[in-house]
């Protein structure tokens, strides 16, 4: 789809499908990390799946290892929800992250299939884990937070409840605890959300 | 060490190595797993880990999936403190499970390791991640929950508090969140007990 693979009879000039391009090769990046796992994937498979040449993900990626980070990043968008999220009135706010992090993780597939390739990629692999890691004490949320509560551990309390976060998303979707999985989303977050309001703001108001 | 590798000619009745034996095939296991994997790990390096002859651990555990199994397993010790934690008082009761959590998962290490070895093993494999279900709604702790809460969502709550506080200790050991990992135990307990609490205890009496 890029000058690159075009014939060189072809009419140059802008190149329409790059994006395009780039973005198939990264569906099937994804996928082919989250079924066969970083070490087994290698860049001639992902080119196959995506129909592309092997020599045109390097162009794009360079390494899979630049390739697995690009896979793993974490949408701004799913970002931006969730700082949303820690926003507005105190009332409620442990019930609206809560929401917040279900929809983002798992209803969501344009967010959900990245985080989730970055919490499998970070068992695996170190530059997922550095990923994790940071977005586990996101910048973003611990500025929302820290505008609202006047507490050298804003920090702390943002890991505490992404990481706890985190455990109840994978206990729920990939390790499948049936109680966990057979839950519904608003019964789990009628019982998470006062719990995760009593980490957030010190004293705990609803 | 055990009847059966003994030569005909010696003494038979009771077998006392052959306990010391099975540990020390485990200790070797849960070492070899834990560094190579389960895919890469073979019986015969186990074997010549520990010392033994190979049909020994073939003898003792049957399979690769069963020693495994055995390497998995959560301490039966471990269980007996958890489940102590969720007995006494309604008061405290977040703050005893927490600090239970914590002292299985991070201070003794003959938890510990097997517990680690699960949890990374339950990425790897189906046969841990069956384990770590069943952990997860363990039985124990739900029995010892029911007897105080009358209330048919114990089962849900026990997974709840199990994922999240398994999300906390991952995020503190393994993807090592640097708020979480700087962390002094007895600051976390003060944050999250009362989250535990509010998830267990109905109306969530401190």
């Amino acid at each position: 789809m890029t000058a690159d693979t075009n014939p060189p009879t072809a009419r140059r000039g802008r190149r329409p499908g790059a994006n395009a391009t780039r973005q198939a090769i990264l569906t099937a990046a994804r996928a082919r990390f989250a079924s066969d796992g970083f070490t087994a994937t290698t860049i001639r498979r992902v080119a196959a799946d995506a129909g592309v040449d092997a020599s045109l993900v390097m162009q794009f990626f360079r390494s899979k290892n630049e390739l697995f980070a690009a896979v793993m990043s974490v949408p701004a968008d799913a970002l931006t929800r969730f700082s949303a999220a820690f926003e507005g009135e105190d009332d409620g706010l442990g019930e609206r992250v809560v929401r917040a992090f279900f929809d983002v993780w798992e209803r969501d597939v344009q967010s959900s299939e990245p985080l989730m390739a970055m919490l499998r990629g970070a068992i695996a692999n170190d530059g997922a884990n550095e990923q994790l890691r940071e977005f586990l004490q996101e910048r973003l949320f611990v500025d929302a937070l820290a505008s609202r509560v006047p507490d050298e551990d804003v920090t702390l309390r943002v890991g505490i409840v992404s990481s706890m976060l985190v455990g109840l998303v994978v206990g729920r979707g990939v390790v499948g605890v049936p109680t966990l999985s057979g839950a519904e989303r608003e019964q789990l977050i009628a019982l998470v959300g006062p719990a995760v309001q009593s980490v957030l703001i010190p004293g705990g108001s609803r």
